[in-house]
């Protein structure tokens, strides 16, 4: 492919690209093809000789797009987003052209000193400590393991890095009942083992009970393990409880723990002052975590990590082999060992494109009404005679389920609500998701994706009834 | 922004990146930028409203740019390439409209299996054993961690996922003195400690010595210590150089250890049949990994890592909390559970590209030409009265150094190779990098740019020649 034929071809993915995004509410939401479906309409081997655009572009159309979940669909209401928004694109094109690899400073400054400039940015915007560092990695599973794996080090005095585990040196690791599955799998992988990670129980708000915490840490320490971490979440994926930080912090203060703050959903709703409250007491924490990729409108993967003490995670991944030294040596970010990955993409770029493109009070208010609309749904449900909602609603999760009065048992109620859910996701016109809350089926709704208005959820909430009408 | 602007804009932005890369090589390959020029340059906070596209534009040529160093430039030869290409940018550009997380099948069940297709594509494009099962992830430094993580938990009978280490269960593992820094970072983030990492020495090609790898095995089993992997690398980061596997694999074989290859740049030369006998033994292998995002045309990221045996892979990473079942559970494969971060981009998408567009013919003549090129150059060093060859050149990376014949002390001839080197990338016109061979300050060639061609190569040796001679 020429130079010439790329911009003949890439003006004409433009077209392709503007169409989809203005005509996505006519593809069904989430895919309903079969597990095979689409590998069985893809040749066994490679083409020996080169194949035309055209050609590959149809089959990208014919075989590839009805086999996509589309995640920028309005009535994408599953999981938790993953936004994508004009300048994003726009940002992730000279990403993608100028094909840089940012693993040190020297690599290309400009991406070193801006990804400085957006992570200072974001301190501001959400409140966190001035003082603070922060750096830009793929998801929130990686920064979590970072946190766990930095104060491992720390607390260790970096043997561990040096000489592995040594017994009877055991850590124990703190999170609630309804912390994201990637604290255990960060846990495993640290080599501390799933059996030392204690879930303390929640309270009726599904958040982490800070009189439960004190005691899980004495207990530890009296049998001679060595309590090293709680992570606290912003924002659970079931039902965005929010942990108490500031009695979390007092205890990780009071008993020298490490504490990690998971707000990878949540945390786009500090750009609000008035959320700011989620965070109280942060000073006390040493890292925290949040994905613009998720709810501030910039293409995944996008992770803000920040911490206190970036030496300690500098010295906790810092390698330094001949071919890597430069001369600028520690006068400069080099954020290769700010993480886990050597290679890294230009993903600071994005983020300045967003938050310049719609400055903070436009993000302020496609946040807020995002706000607004989920409490408006809340207050269908609750108006409602046969809808229940599960949990709080502090943001824009609404955990709800259909509970007709003469259903009774709960097991009857669950099946009923499975049920639900595989028919309203039939349609293809919205896409919702679930958890277990308490032993109860749950469904999720959140109202998020960048594009989400008031008729798209009124639209959900007309087809939800129905599906349920036709249930019974 | 709304639909229409961006249609617009997008426009524009192709006909930038078009001409970008029409024009690259009037940029200087490497930025010369000073620490903090650039960060001084961006406001210290961010805007409260929205700013339009243009002047964001504006100053991302102004400000960005001149800090960018151009990793597309045809005269990029340092570190190793992170090549795009063409079909591949289309690629990128579709997979961020998409948007679409590919953590799980049903999150979008056509990425899934193109992904699952691709890394069939790829596995009987290089000659690995067909039965293998592969999947794309960030980096090579995070396949290799995923590697050793399941090394461990294969030996441990997944005790360390459960348990953590437990005394006196002490794992070492091996590599040679040249195998790239991310082994090192993974054997400490496992929790086995740097000081259990056994660097074999090399042969004079830089190579792995077997004789010297099975006795360091013995020495530590006899110390009661549990040899448990061996890293063999397929084109070193320093030289290129190439682990002898048959012997390697067979050693591995008779002591029962885990066997990972790292062919992370040097794996795209498998695509031409005359490299196979590079993975000769691969068969005695677990793993292996390469980066198509190095040497095959595909935008950074795009790691390739293949497993012998899914389920053990599986089984290390697996979480499943009830937000993330699905109706479908193992008949498909959910990626999530193949890797660290849950979180995955729509990687398989542009291999798809760029293999058909290319096809396996274009692909083979294009590295077996950068290959070619290569050699021609270290021709040229060999008939060189001042310059010397350090290293083999197996493949397109050439290790020298200028050394005139009055110069006999090795302190003094490392010292005018530095500033050699400084001299050579200060002009903007190339970009080489250095390691250490033999305590030699060694200028790395790599001739492995999408766009690198033989006037490219000429001017390169010229202006090199050239340097040399100013420095004298």
């Amino acid at each position: 492919m020429t130079p010439q034929d790329f911009r003949k071809h890439a003006h004409e993915l433009v077209d392709w690209m503007a169409d989809y995004l203005e005509n996505i509410e006519k593809y069904p939401v989430k895919s309903s093809v079969q597990p095979g479906e689409i590998i069985d309409r893809l040749p066994e081997d490679a083409p020996v000789g080169g194949e035309p655009f055209a050609q590959i572009m149809a089959d990208f159309e014919n075989i590839i797009l009805p086999g996509m979940t589309h995640w920028q669909h309005p009535n994408f209401h599953a999981y938790f987003p993953a936004n994508s928004s004009p300048p994003s694109l726009l940002a992730e094109m000279l990403t993608a052209t100028l094909g840089a690899q940012c693993m040190i400073w020297q690599t290309s400054p400009a991406a070193a000193e801006l990804e400085e400039r957006m992570m200072q940015w974001l301190i501001k915007m959400t409140g966190l400590p001035a003082n603070w560092h922060g750096v830009i990695q793929d998801t929130a599973s990686t920064a979590t393991l970072s946190s766990i794996l930095t104060a491992r080090e720390k607390f260790s005095d970096f043997a561990v890095n040096r000489r592995g585990f040594v017994d009877p040196q055991r850590f124990t690791v703190y999170c609630s009942e309804q912390t994201h599955s990637s604290i255990e799998k960060a846990v495993k992988i640290a080599g501390i083992g799933s059996e030392y990670l204690r879930q303390i129980p929640v309270d009726e708000a599904f958040a982490m009970r800070p009189d439960a915490l004190e005691p899980a840490i004495l207990r530890d320490r009296e049998n001679g393990l060595i309590p090293l971490c709680v992570v606290a979440t912003i924002g659970t994926t079931g039902s965005t409880a929010i942990d108490p930080l500031p009695a979390i912090g007092e205890i990780c203060q009071k008993h020298n723990l490490w504490l990690h703050v998971d707000a990878a959903f949540a945390g786009t709703a500090l750009l609000l002052p008035e959320k700011r409250w989620m965070i109280d007491g942060i000073a006390h924490a040493d890292t925290f975590v949040f994905n613009p990729h998720k709810w501030m409108f910039t293409n995944f993967d996008c992770t803000a990590y920040f911490v206190k003490d970036k030496t300690t995670l500098i010295r906790t991944f810092e390698i330094l082999p001949e071919y890597l030294k430069t001369a600028e040596g520690s006068r400069v970010n080099n954020y290769r060992d700010w993480g886990i990955p050597l290679g890294r993409r230009f993903r600071a770029l994005k983020l300045w494109f967003v938050i310049r493109s719609y400055g903070m009070q436009g993000l302020r208010e496609k946040i807020a009404a995002h706000i607004a609309l989920a409490q408006q749904f809340a207050g269908w449900i609750r108006e409602s005679n046969d809808f229940e909602l599960l949990a709080p609603v502090p943001l824009n999760l609404i955990c709800f389920h259909f509970k007709p009065k003469d259903f009774k048992d709960v097991e009857t109620v669950n099946r009923l609500n499975e049920r639900l859910l595989t028919k309203i996701n039939a349609t293809g016109k919205i896409y919702l998701t679930h958890t277990k809350l308490n032993g109860i089926f749950t469904l999720r709704m959140v109202i998020g994706q960048t594009n989400v208005t008031l008729r798209h959820v009124e639209n959900a909430w007309k087809l939800i009834q129905q599906a349920a009408k036709t249930l019974r």
